[in-house]
């Protein structure tokens, strides 16, 4: 920490650097305005609006709390939305029965089944009972695999929303190192395909990193774009950080805090206020890539309406 | 070149490195005498033997020779192949239609159709129209989204081939870092995903390169682990070597050769001469990555009629 007020002045002094914040909120709330716009324009052509189905077992907080904001998001967007929910004890066959409904309902675009779930459901059954057709949260084999080939299809909605965030604020990624810490199956893996491919955002030479990894210091410090998508809070410290580096916080943990009311806060993998000054862009924790990851839901929802409709 | 006698002598002199040839050639005999004796057993007990068939297109040399190779390693293994050709001028209906046939015979456990295909044929929709439970090729989007899922399903059989290579030659690949020059769907970007599963081989730190990298040589000379597959013969030189690593060479080229009687010879990615004396293990081209693929598919065969068994 006592390198801080040294960098600080230094950049001050230099303007070398000047910071950005990449605000995941505020662009979320641009992409939902778009999309509510195009809502309204099928409207008044007297045309069917999107509608989002969501499949909440149990009630764990986390799960509540992302759904209702899911829902939120709908509403945001003009878009009709269903919330299904059943208790923890529900049976897989039940839910496999239901998965089956919404996949001949034409009445639903897509829809999702909030994970994690109990114990005695088998996540990837019930994962690849989905119609991949309505599978907006792009976590079904055949739309990872579209993913990987560029072929049409729906993105996981995290990584999706981090390339669109780098998007929507310039962010030049052609032939930039990017080093991504997690190799998550929803995040750091399809991300790292992603900002591979020959597209824009993209063309990245990408360094995936993970729990085997060694040498992770030097490796991040070589890293132009550093995403830290592991589920560790604070792991990522101004030390791994080179000069003027992008900085994407995909962390989302709850820590102990005596001085919330609540008991805790939300931190991201990220030790946000020693990293960002060293920081051409950073995304904070709340507010950078959770809000992203529900707009790309959104985008995917009218995509899976348009595609319908072919 | 002139780097090349002093490097030898250095090397003879400190015997810090020896190098090893990945010897794909006899890598792949052995597995075909698994397989072999695999077959034998199940003709013993009166089961029925796999069956590969494999659709080729025109006359293209290249082609042909593959599709060769592949008919004469099923009969190595004691495999049945059924070989079915087409003129160039084949409609992709005609084709379509064919391969429909195919994954409705019971008796043909997997197949292939030879790539390329005539301009007027549509790839995609030819790959996307076999049964992934036939696609042997592993070339299928439910296939490649089942490999980064690590779900069960065909592993394409360049990679699976190389990954087979290092592996029964107890290659250390955790925590290493492996580069890879080259980012196709068949070999590059499939190959990147399974080094970085938390599997043996696997748990690679994986950096993937391409056209759009800047600073190859640093990067490279930070491999463990260097997989050259971009297709252009040589292009990996000494000066990217890091003095022990391992380095895989996916090229096959024909370049021109006065010392041939052809004219012609095959090259790899990587200028064999001056990179050997550097490395750990080196595998050779021709001989190395050409031969574990198809050993592969036939991995992949057998495999495929063990999960039509189910």
């Amino acid at each position: 920490m006592n390198v801080l007020p040294h960098l600080k002045s230094y950049l001050c002094a230099t303007k070398l650097i000047q910071m950005k914040l990449l605000d995941g909120k505020a662009t979320a709330i641009a992409i939902k305005q778009e999309l509510a716009q195009a809502v309204k324009d099928r409207k008044a052509a007297g045309k069917k609006i999107p509608h989002l189905a969501a499949i909440l077992v149990g009630t764990d907080g986390g799960s509540m709390t992302y759904v209702a904001a899911k829902v939120k998001a709908c509403e945001e967007c003009g878009f009709e939305s269903t919330l299904i929910r059943y208790d923890d004890s529900v049976s897989e066959e039940t839910l496999l029965r239901r998965v089956q409904q919404l996949n001949e309902d034409s009445s639903i675009d897509g829809f999702i089944v909030q994970l994690p779930l109990p114990a005695h459901i088998d996540e990837m059954k019930v994962t690849l009972a989905i119609d991949p057709k309505k599978d907006v949260d792009g976590f079904h084999p055949f739309n990872v695999g579209n993913m990987v080939l560029n072929l049409p299809g729906f993105l996981s909605a995290t990584p999706a929303g981090i390339m669109e965030l780098m998007h929507r604020n310039d962010i030049v990624t052609e032939g930039k190192h990017c080093v991504i810490i997690g190799r998550s199956n929803i995040v750091g893996t399809p991300l790292s395909i992603m900002l591979t491919r020959n597209t824009n955002p993209g063309n990245c030479t990408v360094t995936l990193t993970h729990s085997h990894t060694q040498n992770l210091r030097d490796i991040c410090l070589t890293a132009d774009i550093l995403i830290a998508a592991l589920g560790q809070p604070e792991f990522v410290t101004a030390d791994m950080i080179k000069p003027g580096a992008v900085v994407i916080d995909v962390g989302t943990s709850r820590i102990e805090d005596a001085t919330k009311k609540s008991g805790w806060r939300l931190a991201g993998d990220v030790k946000f206020d020693e990293v960002a000054p060293k920081c051409s862009f950073i995304s904070p924790v709340p507010g950078g890539v959770g809000p992203m990851t529900i707009a790309s839901l959104m985008i995917n929802t009218l995509k899976a309406m348009d595609l319908k409709g072919k």
